[in-house]
């Protein structure tokens, strides 16, 4: 009956170009897992509650705890999952959670699902008005906590996914499933890309789906084919040996944050562009196509500034490049943070002994973080003003940019899923400004073409005061990864007569060089 | 006999030129207080520790009943000190100690003598690594506590002084003697000339004495001509309306941090000179004699960069002031404190909402505190860049600069005392970069001359951490307020008859076009 049902979507698909936002009528698949799920709300929301109250903050070593709980919170309940064999590892100071499932047919393809379960710092005094960020608060629809929608959520119900599977169909999962689930990837993921490449094995699959990311709205799915790679350092600037009075000084020491400031200006030029030298290595200009492509999905301008609650998209490179440019296709250098002096109220007429900024930055294409992060640190040491000392270290958060083609065939079959779960609505081809910078790793190191399938939506404020998720969202969440794994199964064991990788090209440069629709491999 | 002693240096005085730096065999004067003064050390630096305790951050609301606390606590000292007539005014929410003694002469002059007992802010995070800020320990010679220095150890003595005075001469002062003790003067004393406007008849004088303010080091003393005044501004940048994901928004919405550093970097020049339009209003070039008289003084260059810890002095308009002039003579804009976004650990890749920066800036000759403020107000206005909105406002410190005439009478019998209390060393006539808002506030609106007789030292890290007072300090300044006050009754008593003001100008502008010695007063 289910290959009945694909076989005719199928068919209608063809007719279909991938980017053409004509709703049609079709009839969405159903699957006996979804009965399964019914009258398990209020379990699944209170699991993810659960949860969502570990303060598993990888950036803080005093929450490394707290990651450690939720990991054995997360194996707990992979194991009630009837998944028999999950395994906490330690990599580096960090827990990772790892559990296969092999498929009910030898010839399955392989399926290395990737979530995280640490989340980015989050104290009231950033702005937390709704709830404190690790007591969870329910109001209608949305779950407000920090990590509900990057990444608990998302992740939570891929177990619920698996869990129906192997619940309804006895344990004969349509494909072989890893599931790796991490602990550091608001930090970079510093210490994984080692011990993936001393684990093979383990990862060795045919396809990566990331549960980390997100769709486009709350009716509307995307398939994403792009994400930027970042890194980051710190700069420490150093002026007098000791906080030093502001009148009996001030005009003949050297402030170290005026150096601070003097510092960061140099990086930019006049028209806002990245003055670091080096910094654009492994950059292109950017297509034609790519230009054409990305403009057909979103209106950038209005959907941004609202979102980001400003009235005029000035950032960055905003005298060279559009919108949409800057945010999918340019790198960036932000400084997250700085301090230094007094910061209390009133006043303390101090020349401070030290100043401190955070910065980091997005990367594309074949930008490759280590090597900016070397050139950074080199600008800060040959840019340092006269009076002051500055050093500058790599702070470990590394991330390869990522291409995909936006046609291959886990995407189509994505597309699919997609179509059903938000009700026939084409699904938008984005890619993000973020990063996560396991994907790039696992796609270049092992050769392995990734997909995302998360539903996040860029309004829950992720990194930010007041993160929230939608409870709808993990129904669409856990019926999708149901739905996408039945089908993928289907069409590689429609496709494929003996074992071979679902796909044969990953994109790794000018992905919009064939993004031509292809459907050779159908 | 303490007259003919007087008289006998007063003679001897006519033929030491006060800036030579010939030291001169003298039989120092020696007065019946020195006797009171014995025996009394143990208790004098007890009382001083008891003093320090109190945490009377006037910048801190939190603080304020502390500020109050040793307001208390000196008026029961001074009470125990005899002095009858010892009053708490409110001065906005702070407290001012107030107490007048009248000299057993009708026609003697009056000295105003101020000093004050609020702090700079102070946590152990600064870099207290010798004692808590309030937890006073003294190590040999050596008082640690914040305010040591500043100004509770001179404000001390002088409670000290007029004890014995009063012990000795049963009650008998040789001049009219006015106590103004305050408790605002780190956040710049913003209610207090208010208050002194509608006060005249309690500051009405013929001199100010500051017991806040410095000596030279511990074997020489200086006469003080000039300080510099202040002001300071807080700047608030806003970009998103809440905290947003870097990668989400990095590059398409404008970063605060990225604003607030252009617009710091836009107040300055390349060559370092302010930029800020009308900044540099009321400033004039620096005269040939001052710059001659300034450099006999000190080796400003060794003694900073060691005060400073640095090996070069490189801050302000070092390209075109040398370091004597850009101390004393030239204004200053410095960034006191600075932050926004993620200041913690690790990494947040967070585009924050929101950065902050606190401005102090030191004002020479006719420049007025509140007019620069405006220019600087704005300034932010003007060059706020596009995509944030950036707002500055007053911080309520306000500082009109000082300068005296060296050579002035009450300034001839500082150099008599001094010259005393260091074995014949001729003091240092200096000027300071720093501020004491009342004083040039009560000069110019009153028209009394000012001094300063204050004996905390360059060293003593006063605003930084790990402050510090010398105890052989507190004897010192004991003796010289005993002598200077007496010395300054015999020698008007000499030469008027009738009361008179002590000096008929104060001078306000130019005080080197006539520096040169003036005997006609004597």
């Amino acid at each position: 009956m289910r290959k009945f049902v694909f076989l005719l979507c199928f068919i209608f698909a063809q007719y279909v170009m991938f980017h053409t936002a004509i709703a049609q009528k079709r009839i969405p698949r159903n699957f006996p897992e979804y009965g399964f799920f019914l009258n398990k709300q209020q379990l699944y929301l209170q699991e993810l509650l659960e949860f969502l109250r570990f303060p598993s903050i990888s950036a803080s070593s005093e929450h490394l705890k707290d990651v450690q709980g939720a990991a054995e919170w997360l194996r707990n309940r992979m194991l009630g999952a009837g998944i028999s064999n999950v395994q906490i590892f330690q990599v580096g100071k960090y827990p990772l959670v790892y559990a296969s499932i092999p498929a009910a047919v030898p010839q399955a393809p392989t399926v290395l699902i990737y979530g995280h379960f640490d989340v980015q710092p989050a104290s009231v005094e950033d702005g937390w008005n709704i709830t404190k960020p690790f007591k969870p608060r329910v109001i209608q629809d949305k779950i407000y906590a920090r990590g509900a929608s990057d990444d608990k959520g998302s992740l939570l119900s891929v177990v619920h996914a698996v869990e129906a599977i192997l619940a309804v169909s006895q344990g004969r999962s349509p494909v072989n499933i890893k599931l790796l689930f991490e602990g550091q990837e608001e930090i970079g993921s510093p210490d994984l890309p080692s011990w993936l490449l001393k684990n093979r094995k383990l990862i060795q699959s045919d396809l990566l789906i990331s549960a980390d990311g997100s769709m486009h709205s709350e009716n509307i799915g995307s398939i994403v084919w792009g994400l930027r790679g970042a890194g980051a350092i710190q700069v420490n600037v150093t002026g007098p040996s000791h906080d030093l009075h502001s009148g009996g000084f001030g005009g003949v020491v050297q402030n170290p944050i005026h150096c601070l400031v003097k510092l960061l200006e140099s990086m930019r030029h006049e028209n806002k562009s990245i003055a670091v030298e080096g910094f654009y290595e492994g950059t292109r200009p950017i297509t034609q196509k790519e230009k054409d492509f990305a403009r057909q999905s979103i209106d950038f301008e209005q959907e941004l500034s609202r979102l980001a609650g400003v009235s005029q998209l000035a950032g960055g490179e905003s005298e060279l490049f559009d919108t949409v440019e800057r945010l999918w296709f340019r790198p960036t250098l932000d400084v997250v943070g700085i301090w230094g002096g007094y910061m209390d109220q009133g006043i303390k007429t101090v020349l401070p002994a030290n100043a401190y900024a955070k910065l980091s930055f997005r990367l594309v294409q074949e930008q490759v973080p280590e090597k900016v992060v070397e050139k950074m640190i080199q600008h800060v040491s040959q840019h340092c003003p006269a009076g002051c000392s500055c050093k500058a270290f790599d702070l470990g958060f590394h991330a390869l940019p990522f291409e995909s083609d936006p046609d291959m065939l886990s995407n189509q079959v994505l597309r699919e899923t997609l179509l059903d779960i938000y009700q026939g609505e084409e699904p938008k081809y984005v890619r993000s400004g973020a990063s996560i910078p396991i994907v790039g790793f696992i796609q270049k190191e092992f050769q392995i073409p990734a997909i995302f399938l998360a539903f996040g939506l860029p309004d829950e404020n992720i990194h930010g005061p007041n993160e929230f998720y939608r409870i709808g969202s993990m129904d669409k969440a856990r019926k999708a990864y149901v739905s996408f794994l039945y089908q993928l199964g289907e069409r590689y064991h429609l496709e494929h007569s003996s074992k071979k990788p679902i796909e044969s090209h990953v994109v790794t440069t000018s992905p919009m060089e064939n993004v031509e629709m292809d459907h050779s491999e159908l």
